[in-house]
């Protein structure tokens, strides 16, 4: 059974809001909450119309019907289950070898692809400036499929962070140097910035090096890559050096 | 001034049934609409809030209110204008050089990111399997960019087009070459499959060459990338060497 207030509830966590008010957020689909067991998160309970072979205690379970879940996921087509789980809080590691720096990052699903995209290539932390959309947003939690789990995510003012850096701080750039010439450092954050407004001034000053990603097609093709795609771009082309 | 009948049969523009009926399309947004009078397309009507610097005959233009142009627009977000183009008959070009080959691709976010990633490269046509989205759905359109206006976008039997192939086909494959050693020939298709079921056998079979992009990240990381995030970085990858 799943009551009428409790649903409200659920519903309301698409809201950055009530995530915290609450202390919770939503994690949708089998597959994904199989792994949090093996995670720093805890699930607080689960609702689902198939929890035959989810390896989590049985008192955390509640079966529920499909127009219920309908109800409280919040994907256009609902998996089989929702994992209600507490919020962490991260904090920041310092001096680690590869790091993402994102500032002002707003799409949900930009955000999800690249924490996807840093557990692909092992790196193990991202920095967010503060006006970065969410990591519990089900929108981010959905397009990172899991990666969240592994990747230490953390909001932090990154001008500070920054200053105290040791190892290079790269940025992409109208006017840097050839993405395929560049030779990356075995220590450096990259920076990527926001999807129209690109990273602020005040970061773009702290850049130790400015990379492009050149263009292959005609001067007519299209000017730009999406952030999430520049990322995936880029690391492909840090890790095929390794 | 636009009547509610017209108003009607825009809003039927998302099914690929009515698109045909009426033999046209909707782009959104000055900033793609003004890349139209200089591509194979026509552009039949244009409604917009904001006409004033679209380079196209005056006679086009409707000016309209924002409360029409969210009953007209597809988007969450609706922009300045809303252009009705008619759809162009597409032909295979054989025998060129690179070409992507997507073999039901389903999601129309996925299809516009990869439409926009082959003219970043200046890759100039993409050979769709029969089941692949309809590239003029306005979420595929939307997420192009404006470059389904430069590239060649056909849908074909694949098997039909790659038999009769003499270049390289190539597709990735959990047991494939290291992306990052694999020499790319000069001339070959590229074949990516469905999202969730990769490409048929039927197509797996006349493959030449099989990659794989290796994982950096350790054992437990994500499983997969996204077809579109593949595109970018085996496309990433072979332009490097270029």
């Amino acid at each position: 059974m799943i009551t009428a207030h409790k649903i409200k509830i659920l519903q309301s966590l698409d809201k950055k809001k009530f995530r915290q008010k609450y202390n919770l957020f939503l994690v949708e689909g089998n597959k994904t909450i199989k792994e949090i067991p093996n995670s720093r998160y805890k699930i607080k309970e689960i609702y689902s119309v198939s929890p035959e072979d989810l390896p989590v205690a049985k008192s955390l379970i509640t079966q529920i019907e499909p127009t219920i879940l309908k109800k409280i996921s919040f994907l256009q087509h609902p998996k089989d289950s929702v994992a209600v789980c507490e919020l962490k809080e991260n904090f920041l590691v310092e001096n680690v070898e590869v790091q993402l720096i994102l500032d002002g990052i707003q799409d949900p699903g930009n955000l999800g692809t690249i924490i996807r995209l840093a557990d692909w290539f092992g790196i193990r932390q991202i920095v967010c400036s503060e006006d970065t959309a969410d990591y519990y947003n089900p929108k981010v939690i959905q397009a990172s499929m899991g990666s969240f789990l592994r990747v230490n995510i953390v909001y932090e003012n990154l001008e500070k962070v920054l200053a105290n850096s040791h190892s290079a701080i790269i940025g992409t750039d109208m006017v840097g140097q050839n993405l395929y010439d560049f030779k990356f450092p075995e220590k450096f954050s990259l920076v990527l910035g926001n999807e129209g407004n690109g990273m602020r001034s005040e970061i773009k000053k702290l850049l130790t090096d400015k990379v492009t990603i050149p263009r292959f097609g005609s001067s007519k093709a299209t000017e730009s890559l999406n952030v999430a795609m520049s990322t995936g771009i880029i690391l492909g082309q840090i890790f095929s050096e390794k």
